[in-house]
């Protein structure tokens, strides 16, 4: 008899469908976020935005503008591609002399995580061969997983990508390659300009198709900003995306408040298209209200003077980490120096592993995700990441202080 | 070479990945929806809620309330499984003497419609049988033909699906029965009581799970509420749903307001855990701010207050389209009676088809949505459905005066 039971115990160990849930394990970042809640913990384990730079008295006023304009359309079903206003101003914000984005080329999405879900769903197909970096973004092998693809890594170092390694890797013909070519997350490093050529010119050559994730790209602290490679692209070729290689999934999370889940995919129409095919099977549309308040605050300017205020602030809370990592952490253990985002990488001696690591630190009430977990081998037991953009600046130092000392005394030990 | 154009362009003529993508067109609905906005359009075609009835004033005491109490919690990243407090109030609604349903029996998700796409993820493997009602809801079956499922049809007249034919059909092994039990999309009719209890008791016999689709069920208009399939099954067992062979699925889109897409599934922890494990690949979380918007609704007792509202509302629409049916249309033509919800479902006789019909409908600037899109084989092309929730009163009757008009010119020319 086929029961609800026999049907939940069955995923977990055989017929194909247990292919497609065996990755579907709860993330270690998910479950250590939940231990990082408790109350006296130090938690550079998250990737959370810091609350206390949300900007809630736009988000009031927002608020009260909908309600006094439109609020039977606010909150009514809306169209499933998102809200026309909305779409157009991001389309305007990415449109550029000589590159023109249109509406029809942009689709809202419920978080950015919603975004690379749809393009799994409509790009990938069993057997695929999918290149990432690696490490890489967590979530991106939980939401691709599912389709049973192989994944292939890419190797890099601190200039992004290693653009040497694509050529043979290019020649097993993946169908995407997936990045984040801004302070990438786990390490923070960012993808430099020449490499940033040299990529989509590669790409464009074995016809790989670029999935360019780039929640970060806003929070910028020092340096240039550098062209986005859907942007290179697309100049190769014609004044608009029809002929692009790249899809550009961004986000509002980082920049305005995440819990309102909007986000947004870049794509030439036909994309575009397919992904709002599947985005009405899946969610019917991202909630109206969330894409009018995001669409106010776009309008009212409070974007433009978020993105200074949390540069700023980002800047001094890594500043702070570097500071204090520079200062209580052994000589044995480096890390990467990004020039933005949320999260440095710590590089560890191979005597020490990182889960090691931090079953010591959580005693000591600090969290961090080890490198494991964003490794697609599971295999660099060796690194751990570290977020900046959460921890209240008077606690970085005090929490990498403790990390120190943990560090030091299981050297001592080794 | 393989590139974005011919990969999108495979999408649709070859290969496996086309099996996936084929029902991806955009639904009929939708499209509908949009012609249906035209402003001197009398719509019956949606399946929206009446928007001038949304309690917004209360909405705006609960954006206050909570942005003086938790501003940043409200915009921060929240939980996968959904905020604790709104779970627990849920469960306690769903709870009964005799039947414990507990914070652990509930995901919030975004919207019903995403509770159906996960529980086809969760549940679903190519290959696999799905009983529904044919008729049945149009999403449910974009949202669960991706997983290369067959579908069985279960016959159904005006008082639900119709047990004499399950039998042979459970012979078959479906793995699912999915189900609308109260007014059902499209057409309005709703499963009598004896047949609930047989229902869930052959279904247990067979060892088919039962997906419990509930998004009317407090737009009851007259008699009285019937059992939930959930509670019959699980009271056969226990005084929790850990043997249930039903799961639940709810939304607060009927009674309160769509666009916060804010539902839930109730179901055994297992169950709920393979959900939320799914949910963290799909988009990480729903909206946090639409989550606490929904808490305070139902805690200040607005849900309670709009429940009474919107049936006396519906009710009176209803029966106003019901009159002007028996005025206006021609005597060949039937059409249900439903208890509650949303929609009646028209018969035409055979000489008509409803596409025609729409056809010349949309010329007298009235629009529907033919039959033939909810039947599994698409076959019925002599029904469509009606939705009488949207459009204000005064325009229902000289929406039905035309289209009788039409139909009466129709049968006179046929």
């Amino acid at each position: 008899m086929l029961t609800l039971h026999s049907i939940i115990g069955a995923m977990n160990w055989n017929d194909k469908f247990a292919q497609r849930t065996r990755h579907m394990k709860r993330s270690a970042i998910r479950e250590l976020l939940k231990l990082a809640a408790r109350p006296d913990m130090i938690s550079f384990a998250g990737g959370l935005p810091a609350p206390e730079l949300f900007p809630i008295e736009a988000v009031k006023q927002a608020i009260k503008t909908i309600l006094r304009r439109n609020p039977q359309e606010a909150f009514q079903y809306s169209a499933t591609e998102g809200i026309a206003d909305l779409r157009t101003l991001i389309a305007s914000r990415f449109s550029r002399p000589g590159l023109e984005v249109r509406r029809e080329n942009v689709v809202i999405v419920s978080g950015a995580q919603q975004g690379l879900d749809l393009l799994g769903r409509v790009l990938l197909d069993a057997g695929d061969k999918v290149a990432v970096e690696n490490p890489t973004y967590l979530a991106l092998l939980s939401a691709w997983r599912p389709w049973q693809v192989r994944f292939l890594p890419v190797p890099s170092d601190d200039q992004g990508l290693r653009i040497d390694a694509l050529e043979p890797l290019f020649e097993q013909r993946p169908k995407l390659l997936y990045l984040i070519p801004n302070f990438q997350n786990p390490q923070g490093t960012t993808l430099v300009a020449a490499r940033r050529t040299a990529l989509t010119g590669l790409a464009r050559k074995h016809g790989v198709v670029l999935i360019e994730d780039d929640p970060y790209e806003e929070l910028r602290f020092c340096g240039d900003p550098l062209p986005r490679l859907f942007e290179l692209d697309a100049r190769r070729t014609a004044p608009d995306l029809l002929d692009s290689h790249t899809i550009y999934v961004g986000t509002f999370s980082k920049v305005l408040m995440p819990g309102l889940r909007v986000g947004w995919i870049i794509a030439p129409e036909p994309v575009i298209e397919k992904i709002v095919q599947a985005k009405q099977a899946v969610d019917l549309h991202t909630s109206t209200l969330s894409q009018w308040i995001v669409h106010e605050l776009v309008l009212d300017g409070t974007l433009e003077q978020q993105i200074p205020r949390l540069r700023c602030a980002y800047r001094a809370r890594r500043d702070a980490m570097l500071a204090a990592l520079a200062e209580y952490f052994p000589s044995e253990v480096s890390w990467t120096t990004p020039e933005g985002g949320m999260f440095l990488m710590v590089r560890l001696p191979p005597v020490l592993r990182a889960t090691d690591v931090l079953e010591r630190a959580l005693r000591q009430n600090v969290a961090f995700v080890p490198g494991d977990d964003f490794h697609l081998d599971g295999e660099d037991r060796n690194s751990f990441r570290l977020n900046f953009s959460n921890p209240p600046p008077e606690l970085i130092g005090k929490g990498v202080e403790r990390l120190g000392h943990v560090l030091k005394a299981m050297l001592r030990a080794a």
